[in-house]
């Protein structure tokens, strides 16, 4: 008889696959997606598309909008199914250690580990910003081939420290990576001004949390020279033919993002304001579109908002006493609200 | 100065990225793309689709019709973006050595040695079938991990002796994957039956030859022990939401592929009994929605081809003296055809 687990190797043997379970729900607030999808006119899009055709390899058309998008030149942006395909490339390109501070987007860690490479993790400090000093004597003993840094950081919500940052980049003769999936929700204005300076830095961002989760778009932003090399590593037919096409018809007039984005922001603001208000909820101020509060207790609190109708994650078993909560419409948002007051004690 | 050249790992830095040029062409047959797209129904599928939505990370609806169609249990199949994507999430999982026969599709040996595994590539007998003395010494000797056989084998067309198949199957104590992606073209049933009787076998079957190259769809199918394990380091949301409602859209009702490989299949015998009569032209049979053929000078046929509008891939430094044309319609075969005749010194 075959033992396949004997065939796999050890390092993914011990592993456990990603869960991304389907919770029924009325209001979903769990996934830090945008309440506002796009609708209409990108099925006009691929009325004329050949479906038996590869797609473009190099997505020509979607790269140029999304460089003049970011201010930089097509040639220093690499296209990815997501951005969880960009973490996997840069692994397989850069090797390891990889180094990041916690909680912090768990995938950086994952794909690391399931391609064999060493993981090191440094806690946040207690204001969630980098914890400069462990940061930095890890990179002088550990020398991380690529950090990963999440600013505005999930789950927590606060960007970092740009000095911090700047400090890192400094220290680093490794890559930083500075992953902006939410940075079009934050005041700060983000790193890709820094490139020119900066040969060692790599700016990620995603299409995910602005409205075109269901199309699997992230990028990478860097020095040209990296994106030749990252380039290697990557499948030629990685991003599909609808999602360049749906994407670029989007893109080529993003007024209703934009708008959408505007919302989300002011109704971050609201849901903060009125949670600080509530008893026994403690919410940390947020430069994302999701807040992440600290109540007693957790798990029941989790329960109780589901069984009305409310999916948030539960997030104790990473920022103990903690929820996230991803901002919805005006109308979830209220409805979040009222479930939340019927479920505290 | 930082080298960027110095960061990158030792084995990727001697990597060239696989090209996937755009040849300006009128007839396009070089991609083994079928020539038949589907029209119409996709684009209801995608009305009521959310574009600020996650995809399903199952898969759920695509995989259960898909599994039907295969004939096994939807625990027994994952899915991929593309094949290509399952062949890294395989060497990601067993590592190498990784074994093949030579020429097949570069894709193994170009993600194998991305991901730094050993390969081992043993040349076809004459007949373009598996050495099976040499393949057998290599396992023995290497104990590969991993062996990809294609069949039909890209490129030469045929499919390898079954009997052969299962003669590896028996003397490898590692996985032996068998590339289906022309299976549909051939007269061979495929191997899937038997995933009851070989533990260690997993086949992989494709939707990019059959109409649907834009989607990105590819598919392992296994004992759900190996399913699980791949799984591990599969990206949870690797199959974008548009490519899974309009796969599920169009395979709910697959006439219409069907009839286009009914067509293919025809047009492949005509294109074969006429490429056999041109002087100077040695066609190989094919299984396959393509024809491997053998000329005097392959270099100035494949430009003077061009020149006319006709792509095809030129394999001359993979096959000595060997281009492959991929069939189209019967329009675009006749007009190949003639462009042959025309071209031909």
């Amino acid at each position: 008889m075959f033992n396949i687990k004997n065939l796999v190797k050890p390092i993914i043997r011990g592993l456990r696959a990603y869960e991304a379970k389907e919770v029924p729900c009325t209001v979903k607030l769990d996934a830090n997606e945008s309440p506002y999808g796009i609708e209409g006119p990108f099925v006009s899009a691929l009325e004329t598309l050949k479906t038996n055709r590869y797609p473009d390899p190099e997505a020509k058309k979607l790269k140029k909008i999304v460089a003049k998008w970011f201010g930089v030149a097509p040639s220093q942006v690499l296209h990815g199914n997501g951005s969880d395909e960009l973490i996997y490339y840069l692994v397989a390109t850069f090797g390891g250690p990889v180094l990041y501070p916690v909680p912090t987007f768990s995938i950086y860690g994952i794909i690391s580990q399931a391609l064999g490479e060493k993981i090191i993790a440094i806690p946040l400090d207690t204001a969630f910003d980098i914890d400069l000093g462990k940061m930095i004597a890890a990179v002088r003993r550990e020398r991380p081939k690529l950090i990963f840094l999440s600013t505005p950081n999930n789950p927590t919500g606060n960007c970092f420290s740009s000095e911090k940052i700047l400090r890192l980049l400094d220290a680093s003769k490794g890559i930083v990576v500075v992953d902006e999936a939410y940075q079009q929700f934050s005041s700060e204005k983000g790193f890709t001004p820094l490139l020119k300076d900066h040969k060692n830095l790599v700016v990620m961002r995603s299409l995910s949390k602005i409205g075109l989760a269901a199309l699997r778009l992230g990028f990478l932003i860097a020095d040209p020279e990296i994106i030749v090399e990252v380039n290697k590593v990557r499948l030629p037919f990685n991003v599909n033919a609808l999602s360049q096409a749906v994407a670029v018809e989007i893109l080529q007039n993003s007024r209703g993002i934009k708008a959408s984005i505007k919302t989300v922001i002011s109704e971050r603001r609201r849901l903060f304001r009125e949670m600080e208000n509530l008893d026994g909820v403690h919410p940390y101020p947020s430069d994302a579109n999701f807040i992440l509060f600290r109540v007693k207790d957790p798990e029941s609190l989790y329960q109780a908002l589901l069984k009305r109708g409310v999916l948030i994650r539960n997030l104790n078993s990473v920022v103990e006493g903690c929820l996230r909560v991803t901002v919805g419409t005006p109308e979830e948002n209220t409805f979040l609200l009222e479930t939340l007051r019927a479920s505290l004690p």
